[in-house]
């Protein structure tokens, strides 16, 4: 079980921890010749930061990219890709006074139980500050994909905008994501069922807790022949690409694990911000829990920042079944 | 990508198509020592036919594990687990009418283009016929947890069962899923989360659309105060096993990807039986689509048997932490 | 690390104790659209039963292969292929003998400390009756390999075939290996290089004890000018493929971990016999020295049945390269 | 296939051109808590560069490694723990005159064939320079294993250290390793034998061309009563640890695959330098064959370089089953 790792054939590993030297990741398994769009891995890094958007967390760093290895005059060399994104804007006295209370609702307790160590400036690991490496290794999978013309858009589902009570926020949502471009039969049909390979690369983003394939949820409450979807008729004399395979799409261009064609739709649900300021509930491991003043920098709300991370790790999930 | 095998330490393989010789798996990484609970194993078969639950399919295998190999004496040798369940009661010619058809709303399309051969008898690899193999080899991982005080149980929960338009059933559902017992400190941080792990090994079975962590989708219009689960204060001074940890658990156990020793609790939703009986709309390679008579042997509504299979995947999914 | 699989993309797991209901194994990752020449696995596992050879083993096994799935009118489906071979010949009485003592120069004593509980009837896993699965899986692979113009073959040496002292044959020897028709570019330049994919898949024969690529042991006294293979001069006027790469192969057809054209040539040594008959020395866990009366049925000399088992392994090693 | 990664518990993947930014690596499954001695793994790199030894190679990087990751106030945390050593001392304008010539004995034409593009630049990933990261990680691998009573040494065996003719060095030889205090039950009994994880993890070392185990080639000329290694008798009474397990240890301390907890012994073979100084014969893609003159640096002989990547390769093989 190598939690810091994604992908079998096309691989990223990420390390770094929040308030540490740095973040990072190395990606095995790119072929060689892609040339990088630099541009695009820097505003695709942009959008996690939520630059230009209302409620987004205070700590802006430049995210600048050391690319280290397999990258010779801007084109892939087919040998691991490792980059580096230094940790600058550090407050780290910001935890200090957290450093031996767990917060409710955050991943204090649960980490400090199972490493028995921790480093406690900023959430470590566990923070968000780590899919920084997932954005960027996400973005390179992009471009292959868009070499093989694939691509990968979403929108934020915000139903419930509104300020709750105590100063915090009813702001959790939905991230809806569609890829464009998949060719009938990618997937496997057994345990690595393309969907679940997406399930799996989008509930190991923080803070997720759904995940919908296709009509999802709603599916549940239809008839067979209602979800059954019905293939368009007559399809071949008007060529095969002038309409879709399907008429409806319920299954979310997925059966029996495998892709038809149609565009693959899935729905990434997100629980709001738990971080309650300027008091929040604490404990530590002699079970006292106390209110404490939490400093630090936080957002009111992480699903528009969250779009890129889930489009990333769909990326990443479809690029594997295609190397 | 190994789409039949699951797990990296408690190791799950499986292979047979529904009307070929047998079904059947191999288990690599059991510890030597358990003392296996046959009945509990066919137990768990009777579940998954469906044994006693009215609408369920019309196929009764005996399902006889034919135990190949790792056990002498009852208990395990710490060698590779095989065993086989022949397939004995297959009417292959119900589907000789469909070898060059590809029902709606089945894996027949996306498999022909996938691997230009298939089975067409039953659905081959892709039938329902393949989760024999994962109740086992999740009914062995089940035992494995029983033994460190692990339990894993689930409700069914039918909303809609009520005849459909056209004969067909509006009976899909959700299998809520609580494991007990389940030490915190169990995941990984990053990518193989618990959460993530749980939705990879569920969406894996057929038919599932949803897999919801926790409060899951009721989650996403909470304020993050009501969503964040509060620790239940003063624990100490009462004794450390008498309360829960938190008050709530909306997280559904789990806090950062790592579990806190509450409950583990997450529900997955499945769509409706998709084969309309007697008449399914089918296409074949050239493009043509006709209405065409089906006759093997389908479910009325397959949620109640999918109830184990889910465990089974929950059970899979947690041993390969713990081995 | 899974002791009972080999192979990332053409993965064989195999599974059975000497003594219990059967050997076999599950072949993932084998395309689909083979047409398997089921003679030719017969005749491999002749050559590993020494049919027709002087001084091997008394027990002589049919090898009865029953194919459970993943190939459907002799042709493969791309689904996984599971295969069984019975252990009919069984004389488990000769080895009760034998049931608290771990013979010198076997397995008994490590397995019993590894596993604490272990099939001390022929040797249980440890016994070179699971090399059955290797050639069965390691034909398919040659198959494969022969569509593409591959082919492996193997030569014996036994220099010392001579009757040693007390009965005891000086008897081990070499398997020279030759790979003929890949092509360049296959292996990876840094873990996995092909030498080392082919040292650790034929280090894992049961008695190996020495590997050698190319020139081995001798390329250590030549000088560097001696040991590099020069170009063969001027090759293009003449054709690409009327003349070699190099004028000698000392690398053994690889550079860098990656094959340059040349035959692959590489060699395994393996240590003579260890079982002594009729009185082997035995010691038990309370550290108890006793020689004891050995039944079972041995081989004065395994290396000519090794040979197979050599060429199954590499064959193994490298279609996982080209999968 | 990963070829920048080795081991499956304790996972090391690397990364980095001889030529571009730095190379390094990250160490994936290391436990917390292990204070590392950094002192140590500068010497080592130290043995690695060849300091103070005479014939080695002009090239003198100072290493100075900067950790990223996974350690707080120099104690690991469990987190992945990544490094880097930047190139410094590269002068790439030596190896211009290669660009388009590959080099007999050199993986120049191998890499070009695979790749299609290379860093031309002092054999870029194909360099031994990519050792650097394998000698970080072995000796936190080394940390580990001293902390459960368990050392690595070597030795290293220059039979023909002369000169040969035309400036040529006779200069290939041996390294010949000895683990100390690994306990008996290390290791798995099929595939991943610790004798075949051993020799797939030297063979991947540059220049590698021979693995023996224990008396290795020797032991094919012995009679099996010669090779069986016999128990020392009577051990139990003087006490378990006053003396070894056996008599001799031709086995080198594995039987069956699994340690026997007497010392792990095995030897490997080096060619000799095969880079000819000053004219070495080059080949293009266009078939041409000419005599080019080299500039860059080279080793006399990379022997006694070799020993602390062999301990460091022998180190991660072996913790990769203790993790």
């Amino acid at each position: 079980m190598f939690g810091n790792t994604f992908g079998e054939h096309f691989r990223l590993t990420t390390f770094g921890e929040s308030h540490g030297q740095s973040v990072g990741g190395v990606i095995d398994g790119c072929p060689a010749g892609l040339k990088v769009d630099f541009e695009h891995v820097s505003k695709e890094l942009a959008r996690r930061r939520g630059d230009g958007i209302p409620h987004t967390t205070a700590r802006k760093e430049p995210d600048l990219i050391e690319w280290q290895s397999g990258i010779m005059d801007g084109v892939t060399l087919g040998t691991p890709i490792a980059f580096i994104v230094g940790n600058r804007d550090v407050r780290s006295d910001d935890y200090e006074s957290l450093k031996d209370w767990q917060r409710a609702g955050h991943a204090d307790y649960t980490w400090q139980v199972k490493y028995g160590v921790r480093d406690h400036r900023g959430g470590g690991r566990a923070s968000a500050r780590e899919t920084v490496a997932r954005v960027i290794g996400g973005t390179i999978a992009k471009q292959l994909l868009l070499q093989k013309g694939i691509s990968i858009s979403s929108e934020v589902i915000l139903p419930h905008n509104r300020e709750g009570e105590n100063g915090s926020t009813r702001f959790g949502g939905h991230v809806k994501c569609t890829v464009y471009g998949l060719h009938a039969g990618v997937g496997d049909p057994v345990f690595n069922k393309l969907n679940a390979r997406l399930a799996y690369a989008t509930m190991s983003i923080p803070s997720a807790v759904s995940f919908e394939m296709g009509s999802g949820n709603d599916a549940t409450s239809m008839t067979g022949a209602e979800y059954a979807d019905r293939w368009t008729p007559d399809i071949q004399p008007r060529g095969a690409n002038t309409q879709p395979l399907t008429i409806t799409n319920h299954s979310g261009g997925i059966q029996g694990g495998i892709s038809n064609g149609m565009p693959v739709e899935f729905s990434v649900g997100f629980h709001p911000v738990v971080t309650q300021i300027p008091l929040t509930q604490c404990r530590n491991l002699a079970g006292e829990v106390r209110m404490i003043e939490l400093k630090g920098r936080h957002d009111h709300c992480h699903v528009p920042r969250a779009a890129v991370i889930v489009e990333a790790m769909a990326a990443l999930a479809i690029i594997d079944f295609l190397i």
